[in-house]
């Protein structure tokens, strides 16, 4: 079977040179006799492996020194929690920025911990854009201040991030990390979920400035501790052995191709591919500020929800897949992660010309 | 490379036969073009194989009506939380039968949300056996009675289980789930990590009364609410798809079997030549009350430490691995979970014969 073009918000395309080598070795890793599958997670075989994959993410992603990575259980989500129950401290507020839905789950989830101040927000547009970074009025003496910085649903991302000087600036990048430079040393905390730009589902990773630990709170679950968490490398109990190692897989391959910014290069080219078809389709068109588009996931829609239901079912019968948008929603969303090719995208705008050309 | 001989307690070894199939659809899944690895959680072709995973893993397990089953990810640690957090009422209070490290760290882990009551323990004796369950003096309207079927680092195991009345019993069966029957209707939880008898690590699997959900504290992270995850199957995230799936490989291939019934009857051969060895051996000992031995971890040692790791040398040298004994206790421990072949023990005991006669 040819491989189709899997435009899923995520889990998402892995390269298919980084799942054959997977397949190619889960029987037998590297001559060991064993799959990663079965290594303990204290043995030297997987240590070295685990090790690998800490260095080459932090090369990947450009991390400085004075920063801890942590390989955690339990996806972004998790961290929702895990923010406000390690960073709270007896100032007891914190301040988000809301321009999406997992930025306003994020915020639900912190005040069952803390005060939470609302610094901006653009629910009311319809998530359409990302406020002006330069006019929110920041607490100054927050405990943290908390961002998207790409909003998987609505198809939007930050161009630049807010200064909030002294304190520290915290980000989901889920949906956006390795796939443009970000500039670690500004950020207090900066954390995703593995399964868009780094690999399967099943694990977030965790870049946290090393004076921001030390500090979880009373309630704060064992593996949701950083400061624990941190000084046991990831490993207070078994962590998602199989997810660090794609992780590994994945930086190699990024590594091969140029890193980030060879990607960065890319994401934009086949970003300015979609975006270009969209602005002079007579039929689709993007609804978000062209000053925020994401690069990542590119909603579109008709206007006409049985159209926009024609469209992806014709998208299926051409190997384009899930490209349906958000069921909150609607419309359509292509999400072209750093592992969908230049020929995916092609592909999508040929079945888009020739859909509009018999709807328009 | 010929597969060695893994005695980790965890991750351990998965049958080969499993691994080849997850090999074989690891870069395309049964013609779908694309990987379980870059599945949508929420599409069809992904809900088909988490519906045969919840159904098998219900049928190998013996799932009555009346209990839900998750997915969750964060292992069994992750469950110590969730546990108090869960299941708390107004009257505050858990008891904790302390056979163990894990039994310990639980109740450790306990402590921050509920009164824990220490029911009973062996720790002064080592953990060498398990108290008498008939004896135990259970506090009558306690939340809940928490035990751990069987204790991996000391290598005892529950033969009956305490009947706690109204009260319910939540167990940890992470070392012994799907290795001998379990009658799941005396329990009001049973919980495990997946990395010693059901796949790989990253993942837990939590079987509930259904009557125990509604109850959430009002600091449980909504990742560890139970009532949350069971009303949105698993799903109130991305969960580890890769584990659910290989927990469906899993289950197929005990299935193929012959279910529990079967490996319940290979796992107690596989146990009862090794324990047979050590009763007769000069050299080798098990420190473990006869009546308590567990049937997935035979912790043996020479008492003498220079021996034990002359013997844990002997043994990497003809691809018998991870043999070494938790750094907490020493010695020796043989994991010997459902995938351990009978090849594999006798070789073991064959080496040990070997090292016997040069070292009695």
């Amino acid at each position: 079977m040819e491989r189709v073009f899997n435009f899923s918000a995520g889990p998402s395309m892995i390269d298919e040179s980084v799942l054959k080598k997977a397949a190619d070795e889960l029987v037998c890793y590297d001559g060991k006799g064993m799959s990663v599958l079965e290594m303990s997670h204290r043995s030297a075989m997987y240590m070295d492996i685990y090790q690998e994959a800490l260095a080459l993410f932090r090369e990947v992603m450009g991390v400085p020194e004075g920063y801890e990575v942590l390989f955690l259980q339990g996806g972004a989500t998790m961290e929702f929690s895990a923010v406000p129950l390690n960073l709270k401290t007896e100032k007891g507020v914190a301040d988000y920025v809301d321009t999406g839905n997992f930025a306003h789950l994020a915020a639900a989830e912190a005040q069952k911990y803390i005060k939470v101040n609302v610094a901006a927000s653009s629910r009311e547009e319809g998530y359409v854009r990302i406020p002006d970074v330069s006019a929110i009025p920041f607490t100054p003496d927050a405990d943290y201040a908390y961002i998207t910085t790409n909003n998987t649903i609505y198809g939007t991302r930050y161009r630049k991030y807010p200064d909030t000087g002294a304190v520290p600036l915290v980000a989901d990048a889920s949906s956006n990390i390795l796939s443009e430079p970000i500039d670690v040393s500004k950020f207090g905390v900066i954390f995703a979920g593995t399964q868009k730009n780094m690999g399967p589902a099943g694990m977030a990773v965790v870049i946290i400035r090393k004076d921001l630990l030390g500090n979880p709170g009373p309630m704060c679950p064992k593996i949701v501790d950083w400061t624990l968490q941190a000084k046991n490398g990831s490993m207070i109990n078994t962590p998602n052995t199989f997810a660090i190692y794609m992780v590994k897989l994945v930086c190699e391959w990024m590594m091969k191709r140029g890193g980030v910014p060879a990607f960065y290069v890319y994401n934009q080219d086949k970003a300015e591919l979609l975006y270009d078809y969209l602005d002079n389709s007579k039929l689709f068109k993007s609804p978000v500020d062209r000053e925020y588009r994401s690069l990542m996931n590119v909603t579109f829609v008709t206007g006409d929800p049985d159209k926009d239901a024609a469209f992806v079912k014709e998208c299926t019968k051409n190997g384009l897949l899930n490209i349906k948008g958000h069921r909150s929603v609607g419309g359509m969303r292509a999400s072209i992660y750093n592992a969908m090719p230049e020929e995916g995208v092609k592909k999508l705008i040929s079945v888009m010309a020739a859909f509009e050309k018999e709807n328009a």
